[in-house]
């Protein structure tokens, strides 16, 4: 990738069930309750099972290499990503781009009822 | 969580094969041919398929949350990631402290042969 491109950021939009946090935990073997059993979730401080980080940022990650047109972030590339709420199972999550100078992006992960569940920023390197 | 841990950091260490990245490949429906065909790797600049970015951050996720004690970062937690250098099929990653200042710590991810895939900074509210 020789330069950031132009056009608008791609809304790449992801659903997210039980079964994909399920079968994270089998790819990942990390099992924590907090995962992939729903009455500790249910018992716990988030009233309900969460994604593990990496699927939180799943449709982040998807978003940006769509928008690059590339197939990963190039080397040097820099993330900075605020976890601002859970991601749930059932939750259809979208990113949408604020704010843009040069190669520096700015873009909020929402949830299907408009809340924040990550705010992202990425350097691309030139 | 109502403060950061002052133990060491875990070194947690994981193992990424074709078949994990296969296997996120179905979970998320991200088949780029550069993370799950052989032959697309081998003639990309990449040289081999990689791994997808959320796959190449898990070593980092599950080091963070072990060293806090918890089964996910607090909200507000902030994550600076620098992608350094693929990682391949065949890679053990482990994530190492460098730095401490306060609720900041500074850590590198390392594959097997000691090259940095990542550096990652996790700053934790309080």
């Amino acid at each position: 990738v020789s330069s950031v491109p132009t056009d608008e950021f791609p809304s790449a939009s992801e659903h997210v069930t039980q079964e994909t946090i399920n079968r994270y935990a089998d790819l990942s073997g990390d099992y924590n309750p907090i995962h992939v059993d729903e009455a500790a979730g249910a018992a716990s401080e988030f009233g309900g099972t969460i994604a593990h980080g990496p699927i939180a940022l799943q449709t982040f990650f998807r978003s940006l290499t769509e928008w690059l047109e590339a197939p990963a972030p190039p080397a040097g590339t820099v993330i900075n990503i605020t976890f601002r709420a859970p991601t749930r199972p059932g939750d259809t999550i979208h990113c949408e781009l604020r704010e843009r100078d040069g190669d520096e992006i700015a873009t909020e992960c929402l949830n299907q009822d408009g809340t924040t569940v990550i705010s992202a920023k990425a350097t691309i390197p030139q």
